[in-house]
């Protein structure tokens, strides 16, 4: 299928929309993105690739990292990850850290920063370069081996990351962080700065929307029921607070990011990436919410 | 597909988690059931029904009875309902309350008891006889006239329901309960005291499998997309503060209640239902659980 | 000690804040009420009694009942009482219902609406009518036997009260409300709505700055250190979330009501009733409190 | 008069509490503490001292240091402070991490541990070596120049410190605290290492009895109306969650710490120290409260 003609529609239809929410202003680096962009690449399970608008542009993936992440430490430690992150949707962010408390330091899931900090704890335990093999990880499942972090963001990330600091001490007060503090939140840090292009993203989640195997170089990366579970994590925990809306409303499994793109999945088929700077109140791509869920009104593609 | 021998090894292997949990016992209602029992139905799309163990015994639906309400609501009041109820996963119960007076007294979804109240206030708000109008619904998806509430359950319900009644007062106070708070108890208890069978209640859900349409008579009861978007709130909020944790080990949109049962769709397939008394700490049924885990391991079947 | 020039300076000094609050609306029979007013009587303990302006107006006493009413309890249970309700201030007031959770449906103390909710249910479960022994205990305490309840304003707390019933149930579902719900409230209600003027109030709160005694006609009411203890209470809660402010400022138990009075004594010496019904943001009168840190100031009476 | 006699009493009465709790283990260096430990000091305006027991041992102050500190501050920043910290109690213990984000990263009171936080990142700000002059301090007030910190027990607060780093990271996020992290939880461990004995303690805290005057030395340290209200925020939030209790008990101003130390005040006439170091499970000294307890019993000594 050509899905072309569905995304020349679909940007048409998200005109309205584009610049609407407010781009991310938390640290400098990311204010200064013009709120006008906008882009979306399809990627079929075959290879093909569709595009429409701004695709070639690299953007800091932010939170996006997170499956890729998740993805390398279930290859780590299996099961035994699920010790030390739960697998439940978080409420609402207000809690984030009374649930931590209550929850004696696990994090309710890997999405939600708490859990994407004791991630990348796991990976650092288990790897000689943790950034390195992150981005290898990358490289490999985009098939671009240009990919890097911006220095300039993780630089302003650690400037203005006192939240993820406190998050990281007080897990290591339950005793569910191992590393240094520094080095943990250096690397998340690094991981949220990495750029991206819609083309490359798409791309890259392909392995999830393939059950495990890199449809570009037939590799199996993780097993069918890792990808599935993955995938599972995404739909209930992917966009934030609006998980449940987007699943609602798209029904698909997605990770969103600040930055302002959303990827989405599937499964069988193909893997869609959206990118427009401009966030709703809950922190995700305003015109990349509505694009996909326009993109599964149109084509009346669900996995309910 | 012949499903029986899979139920037959499902039935074998659940055998050593019967009676592990504990039964309901808030209610004298419900303590007395024996926790040995263990029912499984399957219903496909055409009609075919497969079983294993106690299948034609009645037990109390619980919380089940959400999704029919909810469907009843959905088609009074359209989108209007989301004014009134969310659609977010609820993280841990312990936040309930908390979360009402956060968010101005409107619950996370509509599975949640609060959220259940809402909806049931809705439908007297829309019906002459809302207990009559849910009845009929299920007599017409399930094909069984014979099911009714069990009025011991419902008097013992309504006897220990202080902290519904505390829900609907407090949800009054902000003005998201219209009718008199009596009224709209009594109806959820009584929604929750109706009693079905496994083959009943797998027979009633075929609906949601069937992207609306009610395959026993080819009635349209809903859209296409309101089909959808149940099933959705099924997979991220169904199972209580184990949503999360069941649909990243079964891949279904399901729902449970505090009688034992769970029923779980497979969109354009089928839809099962299995019955165990005993739960686990989350108020599921613990061999419920690893049924319907078993059959999505064993058949393959996922919507991921 | 002629307290009569520090109460007309005091006038003269709070006029810029008359008014400058808003008066309660949460039921339309306070909203009525003119913001305007002021009044401020002192009594010692041999008697003389100190005015100044509207002091002769009977207002809606409000919370200040709950001083009454845990005396009472105090008498009937004695150290039993701290089985049910706590001694510990509340933190701010949207942690009252998580609190409640957290802690088993016992209230942190019997000055948050769910305490006198529970002193309430304790003294209908120890009087044939409760609410002549309350009145009773007024009348004997002012000297005015001419005290009532407003009809007016208990039907109105009754209908806007929804968020007082579901407290009520809330603590039932723990076993922390014995009698019918409805007698609880109804019995709650009719004590907030109480009118009494700064006199009266003054005079009626003589016995604890008496350390138990009634200096009008010598009677004991409760012990010396019953009546420590419950000015202990007051100095710690007696002003919702604004206690430890009013601690800090003024340095003297008191309590507080939405109808804009508030009571303070000074142990040994002698209780001030001020009144003048616009509030601030936590709920004590705007100029009340002012003028009670001013009293202090111009005396250089403190307890510490 | 001669409170010899009272205090012997006291240490009889006392003798089947020695022991009973817990001594503090969260670090080791405290753990190894003996829990038979008791002792007991009295000084008077007028200089004479009393004791029974263990007076002449230093243990570690820990959270009685705050008092310090705050007097500092106050000195340093005046009413100013009040911008950074609250006066109110904080309610349990639970919620103090959801209250800082309540509450924008302003603790409740300077007693919490997140309030003390803010309070040495004041003294700071506003000296040249900030733990020379709290030292400094500390020895003027209690004439004892050889009062100094324990180096292994900073060390091992250090070590242990992760949950106070997170509180100072995550009000850094709010901008509530303004020197470098390391710097300000480096202050807060010498300051909670800080070794006093009883004798030490009583006569350091004579100058808060004292109206803001060093009876030692006649040095006026801070305003009458400055002293009242740090003898206020004592009363209401100086022993943790149990404040509100021990008010009701002991109706005085006091400060606990979790070395077993606690500090009270009966303005205008002496200031009291005691020590045991097992804990109840409020982290205050079982047999210190009670000792208090019994002090303003058999005196008949009270603020109310």
């Amino acid at each position: 299928m050509d899905y072309s003609p569905v995304l020349l529609e679909i940007q048409k239809e998200i005109k309205p929309l584009i610049g609407k929410g407010k781009v991310a202003d938390y640290i400098p680096a990311l204010a200064s993105i013009s709120p006008d962009k906008f882009g979306m690449a399809v990627t079929t399970i075959d290879g093909s690739v569709y595009t429409v608008g701004d695709v070639s542009e690299p953007f800091s993936i932010q939170s996006i990292s997170k499956v890729f992440t998740l993805t390398l430490a279930f290859k780590y430690v299996g099961e035994r990850l699920w010790n030390r992150v739960g697998k439940e949707p978080s409420g609402n962010p207000f809690n984030s850290l009374v649930q931590l408390e209550y929850e004696n330091g696990i994090p309710r899931n890997p999405f939600i920063n708490a859990g994407a900090l004791v991630i990348a704890d796991t990976i650092i335990s288990n790897s000689k370069n943790a950034l390195s093999t992150i981005l290898d990880f990358i490289h490999s499942v985009s098939g671009n081996r240009q990919i890097t972090y911006d220095r300039k963001i993780s630089d302003s990330e650690k400037r203005y990351g006192n939240r993820n600091a406190a998050l990281a001490y007080f897990m290591k007060s339950f005793g569910n962080v191992i590393n240094q503090i520094d080095q943990v939140l250096d690397l998340y840090f690094h991981q949220c700065a990495i750029t991206m292009n819609c083309i490359d993203l798409s791309r890259s989640f392909l392995y999830l929307a393939n059950h495990g195997v890199n449809p570009l170089n037939d590799e199996r990366l993780i097993t069918v029921s890792e990808s599935k579970r993955i995938s599972s994590l995404m739909l209930t925990c992917g966009l934030y607070d609006e998980s449940g809306d987007f699943a609602f409303l798209a029904g698909l499994p997605g990770k969103s990011g600040v930055g302002g793109g959303i990827v989405a999945i599937i499964p069988g088929q193909l893997s869609l990436a959206v990118w427009s700077p401009a966030l709703n109140r809950h922190g995700n791509s305003m015109a990349g919410i509505k694009a996909l869920e326009l993109f599964t009104t149109k084509t009346g593609i669900s996995i309910f």
